[in-house]
């Protein structure tokens, strides 16, 4: 096939790479202080999702050092549930946060207390409820009818539930790329109707827990953030006074986004911890004896996660490069523009094994499907991509491998595995 | 829980329901003359797809009335790969088309001859072009370099390779909800690079097969359909002229669409198959010992399918309906507007076990998981759903269980069921 290039493309920028990834001398990308084609080999095949624990870790702990010292941290483990990874985040945070009945059995296999495993999310059946209050779980409910089934459940089995209301604030998070509060939503319990319900709990016998107050999540706007954090402290104030009770727990939510897309910028979460500090200082008497805690899914583990895919075909049509790759979106819907954005932007991508490479021509990364959804790179300026070399996708710890579709067309399951620091790594799958 | 409900929420509307679907006596929807609730029993549990064969037949058997009766027609098992379905079409169909080494698997299981199979797709790997070789299945090539690689693992092996040439055609499908030829893409060979490939091909010692030429794919516009296929012959006659050889097989691709959205009309396929039956016949000698096929997919197999999930509670958030079941977007995210589509519209739903009733009430139908996205039904009038009942969302037969992220939140995966006509069922999974 000839290769006329029209040169007339102009790039489409990609997302920023998290400036913590390196190459080696042989400009080879390094994950965990190791080269990513020795990483695929030791996995066995690609594609491949590397997520390096020492990033989740060090994220971890700024993020620690930011906030004030009483908040405490859950990892909502829908963002990433691989089973090594779990086992590792464990320790480093101070409880899971789960949103099905599946994700309870991988959080306590995990190994975390069930006294610090929370589990919300609408449409809870029957079994999940009992499965949770067997546990020992906290129930975050999401409706006054729920909290009856599992008063009932309980009481089957002669338990006190540990029970926590999930309230639908009126206000959402500004700037957030999922709206979970403000106005009619399938999430939680209006919050007029709160009150009403956390006392019938509590005559029922229940252990109330406190709130689970969650208005959005993916915001970059430190000001924003801060601001859904001192109303939702506000909003615990309220329902804690019309109660005439303090809730043990106060869940401020998530809310902390990633940096996918060009031109984004990383949150400030020392404007965000300064200003919940001062919050939480200066927060009525009512709520004096809470805790507070937040939910974080993809703000501890996106950045850790890197997907390796291997260019199977370089092709030419009509002048444009496509790079063909052994991955796609069966492995990375989010990446390739197909799941809840409505506009495809690029996220951070590399030619990995050219890691420190001038980037020299405008080229096409697809993937393997047979379908034109699926894109991983549009129009991004990279070095030459070759048959044979691995393409990295950045970002991609979170909402990567369990949250597309692994089936489409028949293909394998990527494979995923932890890395534990320089020189320590472990196949997993 | 107050019920103070909006009165003023306009319903949208949802996609037309097929209208061979109807309901018993006590107005519950049956499938292949069974009661949704019997079959849910039946296999145990919700969710649940039912793939009812009778309509599948009925469908194909339709179309090739309205075709041309030279013209094969050969099904798309990306649409829906499930065993069952996949067994029960065998005998129905020319041929089956597979994009992956796991769909050629699945196609050989279900007892299709391999020289009944083609094998489309980019970046196929080395063990895949050898499996489909050793299978003897036929390899609509990618690139030239593909072509390269399979002569190279055919001579290995000592086999004679079954290779076609997709070609990337100038022109796309006009009105197609997937635009796959036309300018710069990443499927088959700008047809420019086509003649030298087959003759290349051909010279190696290959047993070509012909051409694969798909332009574009649902499409409810016949005259556009008409046009297409007419230029696509035309196509395919001028390559076989420039290469002095007339093609075993011009494969003709899909393009017929399905009716998922209000509005939305069948396409005139009389009109399709008319046109096309003149085009044949009027066709140049150089095409004149060639067969020609089409290959569809969601076109035999949505409109066979339902996706039954129940109602596990029943909400009100600021005076608007919550139906919340234990179904999803990890099981059928077409329906809830995340994949492909720009602006989300309302598949086709209904209270199934209230298939009958009067529809009352504006409700929103989420799913059980914890985003915003899940939405199976948005303020769609319905009969009033009540804990316990039965959603059906239709036309869920096609890009349905395989195409979602079934992993997503650690939810089970579907129930999938074939049902073949009145009184025979077999449960799946």
């Amino acid at each position: 096939m000839s290769e006329a290039l029209r040169t007339d493309l102009k790039p489409k920028l990609h997302g920023p790479i998290p400036a913590y990834f390196g190459a080696d001398k042989d400009g080879c990308l390094l994950i965990g202080g190791q080269r990513v084609d020795v990483l695929v080999h030791e996995a066995g095949d690609t594609p491949l999702f590397v997520y390096d624990l020492s990033i989740a870790a060090a994220r971890i702990a700024a993020l620690r050092a930011a906030m004030p010292p009483e908040l405490a941290i859950h990892f909502a483990i829908k963002a990433n549930s691989h089973p090594d990874l779990l086992a590792a985040m464990q320790p480093l945070v101070d409880g899971f946060d789960v949103a099905s009945g599946g994700e309870l059995t991988k959080a306590i296999v995990a190994g975390m207390p069930a006294n610090e495993i929370s589990f919300a999310g609408p449409g809870k059946r029957d079994r999940e409820l009992t499965e949770a209050i067997r546990a020992g779980a906290t129930l975050n409910l999401e409706s006054a009818a729920e909290g009856r089934r599992a008063l009932k459940i309980a009481e089957q089995f002669g338990l006190t539930p540990k029970l926590a209301v999930r309230v639908n604030p009126t206000f959402d998070l500004k700037g957030s790329g999922m709206r979970m509060g403000g106005g009619a939503k399938p999430f939680g319990v209006d919050d007029s109707e709160v009150p009403a319900l956390v006392r019938e709990l509590i005559t029922a016998g229940a252990d109330w827990r406190g709130f689970h107050i969650f208005a959005g999540s993916q915001a970059l706007d430190a000001a924003a953030i801060a601001e859904t954090q001192a109303a939702t402290v506000a909003l615990a104030a309220n329902l804690s006074d019309a109660i005439g009770a303090a809730p043990p727990l106060v869940n401020l939510g998530g809310g902390l986004g990633v940096t996918y897309f060009p031109g984004d910028m990383p949150v400030d979460i020392d404007h965000v911890g300064s200003e919940l500090a001062n919050v939480l200082a200066s927060r009525p008497d009512s709520l004096a004896s809470s805790r507070f805690a937040m939910e974080l899914g993809r703000y501890l583990v996106a950045d850790c996660g890197v997907y390796l895919c291997r260019i199977v075909d370089r092709k030419v049509s009509h002048g444009e490069v496509f790079l063909v790759t052994d991955g796609g979106l069966h492995h990375q819907l989010a990446a390739s523009g197909n799941f809840g954005t409505v506009i495809r932007r690029n996220y951070p991508i590399a030619i990995a094994n050219r890691f420190a490479a001038e980037a020299t021509e405008v080229q096409h990364v697809v993937g393997c499907l047979c379908t034109p959804l699926d894109r991983l790179g549009d129009q991004v300026l990279l070095p030459r991509g070759e048959v044979g070399d691995l393409v990295a996708v950045f970002m991609a710890g979170a909402y990567g491998a369990s949250a597309s579709p692994a089936a489409f067309l028949g293909h394998p399951a990527a494979l995923e595995m932890l890395v534990a620091g320089r020189g320590q790594a472990r196949a997993g799958n």
